[in-house]
């Protein structure tokens, strides 16, 4: 048996922000696996493989997770070189962990690629440093669409001791708002959205807890939620009068 | 004036893992400013490029950081293409948002490209995801250098709440499982740590918080420490029987 499975990182968005190593293990597939917010230019790298979707789909849910995994077992036993093409990188919310176990189990031979996460490039591409010196020491990612779960992570966390980068939180937002502000962070303490990262329809909404809740966003789908001091840092690094501006996508303006 | 810099990420070690962005960039210079632990393979995508070393030496201390700065706005003030190659990504522990900021502050126009972090891609690259489903629903990333600061962002974190990724942190060993076990984690609580992530050199070394400082690693100068049960998932994901692994690496075996 010569089939195989790599999981691999897409990167944030931008099809640029995807390693080598992917972009290789892309040019070498017969098969593509494929979540949805993957850009479309990246299965152009995959010029010999199928293609196969298997993201969420409007109006209807995704395809279940074992089915996923079933899928890629099955074809790495057929021969296939499969590549399992994840947003961000592959453990990071990425479930690629539970694919891993499966192949693990069903004894086929995989290799994870990891790649850009947005847990940190949504920040970056909106000017705003996860860390930085003598502001945080420090990040905190997790996810928001289960507010009772997030309660119990964050409800011990110092407020402002490190930024808090939250995930799929935006439906949340009016109980992730109330959320903090019962822990003690302070309603003005900066936040802000970051919707379709490094993709050109990037939409950055800067806002304070106490506004939070009244932010909206361009694109749903993949919004990253920034809470901490950091997020200051935008104003001074993101200022199109100086003609700088901190960017994964466009080129320096 | 048509110099510029652009802060790229080099990746955890591998030189596979730079993004298609970051090479593009280094393609294109006439400088590169690089640290200690930048792949030396990376140099050779720069064929243009004079090469400039600005990481620590062996018994000196590193250029300080506002040489680093100053060296950044001269050159670029004299037409060069810049390339600040840094390790990992440049806003995580990078002090690439000190760079921006500088050169925000004196007009020169830059851009960053986010690279794949060691907080995500040591563990990863030692078969540990840092989020799992029903084991880890988040992670804390920060240095482990200064411990008090440590036992100021750590001490309200809830044990076993979060993974732990601790950077920095192995000169402090012993003290950090002290302040871990005094914070109320458990002594068998899972730890690992990878040194020379994805470099050939690799090493993994499992441990406990109970054995945590008696663990010695190959290579101290890039350590990450993993804390929390997701390390567990190391031993399934990695069986060398079963010809499988995890690698950011290697080849499928």
């Amino acid at each position: 048996m010569n089939g195989r499975v790599t999981l691999v990182g897409a990167g944030p968005g931008d099809p640029e922000l995807i390693t080598r190593k992917g972009l290789r293990a892309l040019a070498d597939a017969t098969l593509v696996l494929y979540d949805a917010l993957v850009a479309p230019e990246l299965l152009n790298e995959a010029p010999r493989a199928r293609r196969l979707y298997v993201g969420k789909r409007a109006g209807r849910h995704a395809m279940p997770q074992r089915t996923i995994e079933r899928l890629l077992i099955r074809y790495a036993r057929r021969g296939e070189r499969v590549v399992r093409l994840k947003c961000g990188d592959p453990f990071v919310f990425g479930r690629g962990g539970e694919e891993a176990l499966a192949l693990r189990e069903a004894g086929v031979p995989f290799e994870v690629v990891p790649g850009v996460s947005s847990a940190v490039a949504a920040p970056l591409a909106a000017g705003i440093p996860v860390t930085h010196r003598a502001v945080a020491s420090g990040f905190l990612c997790t996810t928001g669409h289960d507010v009772d779960a997030l309660r119990e992570r964050l409800g011990t966390v110092l407020p402002d001791s490190v930024t808090l980068v939250i995930l799929m939180g935006y439906r949340n937002r009016a109980a992730i708002a109330r959320l903090l502000l019962e822990l003690g962070y302070a309603p003005d303490t900066p936040a802000a959205w970051v919707s379709g990262a490094t993709f050109a329809s990037q939409d950055v909404k800067r806002c304070t807890l106490a506004t939070l809740d009244a932010s909206s966003v361009a694109d749903r789908r993949a919004v990253t939620l920034v809470i901490g001091r950091v997020v200051e840092l935008a104003e001074s690094l993101n200022d199109a009068r100086a003609g700088s501006r901190v960017s994964a996508l466009g080129a320096v303006s």
